[in-house]
Parts: C-alpha cells; sequence; structure tokens
C-alpha cells in the first residue's frame, strides 16, 4: 500500500487510490502540470477536494504517488519480469518500461513537472528521493548486483535521457534509439 | 545576434540582453520557474514589459534565448575548446559545461521548467528545438564527425541525466559520476 494517511471512511483504498490517479492524469494531460491544481483533480476525480488532502498533503505528494503506482514500483516494476533474467534483459525491460510509460497520456507531464517544482522546493526533493526513487533503486541493485551510486547513475541517464527526448519531440524514443541507449547503460556495469 | 526581433530603441541590444537575462536567472532561482513571470522578470531587469515583450513574445522564448546565452552555445559553447581537440575532450568537456551551467543558480530551474511547459506546448517544443538544440546540434555533428541521430541522442543523454539529478538532489553531479557519464556517452560514438 502506497500511502500510510489514513482512509477516507466508507470507501475503500485502493478504489480511491485508482480514481485519484486516473483523474490526476487526465487531468495533466488536459490542462498541463501547472494547471492541474488540486481543486481540478477532485473535480475530475469527483470526489471532495479534503478527501484528497487526507490522504495526500499536497500536490507534489499526489503526483508521486500517482507515478509509483503508474511505473508499478512497489511491485519490482510490475510487468518487467526481474527474476532469472539477465543483466542485458532487466536494462532493456526497464528502458522499454519507462519509454512507454512516459508516451502514455499525462505521466511524462507528470514527471517531469514534479521535478521542476522539486528543483526548487527542498521538501519535495525528500518526497521524491525516499517514495519514489528509493524503492525502485533498491529493487535493481537487488536484481543487479550493483551498487547504490551506480544504480543511481543508472536511473539519472534512463529517466533524465526519456524525459529530456519526449520534452523536446513530444514523441517517445525510436526503437533505433532505445537500442543504443541500452548498450551504452550496460557499458557502465560492470 | 540571437534575436530577430526589432531593438529597442536607445538602448544596444546587447546590453538588454545582457541584463533581461542576469534577471530572469535572478527570478527563477528566487521564485522558482512558475512564479517567474514576464511581469515580474522585467520588475528585476529594471525595464517596461512592453521592451520585454517586443524581443521576446513569450516566457518560452525569452528562457531559450537565455540559455542559449548561459551556455554559449552560439560561440561554440563559449569557454569549451573544440578545435583540435579529440572526441574524448570535446564529450568531457561539453558534459563538464553543463554541470557547471547547471550548477549556477537560476540556469537547471529555468532548463527543467521550459521542457515542462514544452511537454504540453508543441510551439514551445519547436522553439527549444529549433533555437536552443539545433545550433548546438550543428556544432557537434562537425566537431564529433557524427550523424544527426547520434548527437541527438548524445544530447539527450548528457542533459537529460544531469538535469534529473539536480531535480533529484538538487546538487551537481559529483565528480566520479561524471567520469562514469562522459565513458559511457563515449562508447556510443562510432
Amino acid at each position: 500500500v502506497p500511502v500510510s494517511t489514513p482512509s477516507a471512511p466508507g470507501r475503500p483504498r485502493s478504489d480511491l487510490n485508482a480514481t485519484v490517479f486516473a483523474a490526476t492524469l487526465r487531468t495533466v494531460h488536459e490542462l498541463g502540470y501547472v494547471n492541474a491544481t488540486m481543486d481540478r483533480i477532485a473535480a475530475a476525480a469527483g470526489v471532495a477536494k479534503t478527501t484528497i488532502y487526507r490522504r495526500w498533503p499536497s500536490k507534489g505528494a499526489l503526483i508521486t504517488d500517482c507515478l509509483l503506482d503508474a511505473f508499478g514500483v512497489l511491485d519490482g516494476f510490475g510487468s518487467v519480469s526481474l527474476d532469472g533474467a539477465t543483466r542485458e534483459e532487466v536494462v532493456s525491460s526497464l528502458i522499454r518500461l519507462v519509454v512507454a510509460k512516459i508516451g502514455e497520456p499525462g505521466v511524462g507531464a507528470a514527471f517531469a513537472g514534479v521535478f521542476v517544482d522539486a528543483i526548487s522546493d527542498p521538501a519535495l526533493r525528500e518526497v521524491l528521493s525516499t517514495r519514489l526513487q528509493d524503492p525502485g533503486r533498491l529493487v535493481l541493485q537487488d536484481v543487479l548486483g550493483e551498487p547504490e551510486n551506480r544504480v543511481l547513475l543508472l536511473i539519472d541517464v534512463i529517466v533524465g535521457t526519456l524525459l529530456h527526448r519526449m520534452g523536446m519531440t513530444g514523441e517517445p524514443m525510436v526503437e533505433a534509439d532505445v537500442a543504443a541507449l541500452t548498450e551504452m547503460v550496460l557499458h557502465i556495469l560492470r
């Protein structure tokens, strides 16, 4: 369960999460990150603003949990099969997962938007780093057998490169570049 | 000269650019990207808002020119010595230039902020791509002797990785990671 604040009464936590996360991505996709306020997200989800704030104290916290869910981080990256995979397969699957997710409506804009806010907001950096990046990092350290600093660089390179491509072109990365990026990243792993 | 709109009368273009660019970075650094409006930038620069709009039709256009200037793109990346340098030296100097510039007050936040806006704004993507990325890409294609798609990937990897690191940690990348990033990037060049 990605959130530790109390549940809204009378509604299952997972149901509310799914409804709010879908409304968040839809609103970010339609209005852009800055205009996707907590008010508008609550309205799009059809729930009271207080219900949203009871679970997520800030837009940054909501976006972080929404991304955690979208990438399946707490499920070991969801659809990516990690058990028994080679290092090449893990890196390749992970890059393809990020390419696919960043191409989904709202996900790339939400991801990039929360980073920008984080540059001017140390508290949000802490939320992003501990709630989103750390769980993913721990899974990857375990699966790849790499030290923390190397996995952090791997995450910077994969996520940063794919977000930059999306910002410049508005399109996910094409297959030939995905292959080159995969080869490049594998080169820095021992 | 980075801008083709008419000059404000009575003031040299380069003087006004320098004043406005410095005020832009200062305002972004102090208030964050979203709160750094054209009004506030004009006030910080001590010039009329109409003077700013005569030269830059939008905040995106102003930020783009400000970054073009900060990275010295139209000077062949300013302080980076490209003539007679090896491919390793060019890539290493370029990465160090981006690390240093992204660490200057306002530059990382301005860069990341304009990318986020671009994800939801195709016209801004066009401005960013043609005014900021293309001149840098052409210099690098020439110096490195690499094709367009490879240089575009190089730019995505260097800029994206360093912005992601800044967003997550609030700090420029440490030397050991800069060395690993340099080695990784050189690996995909022929």
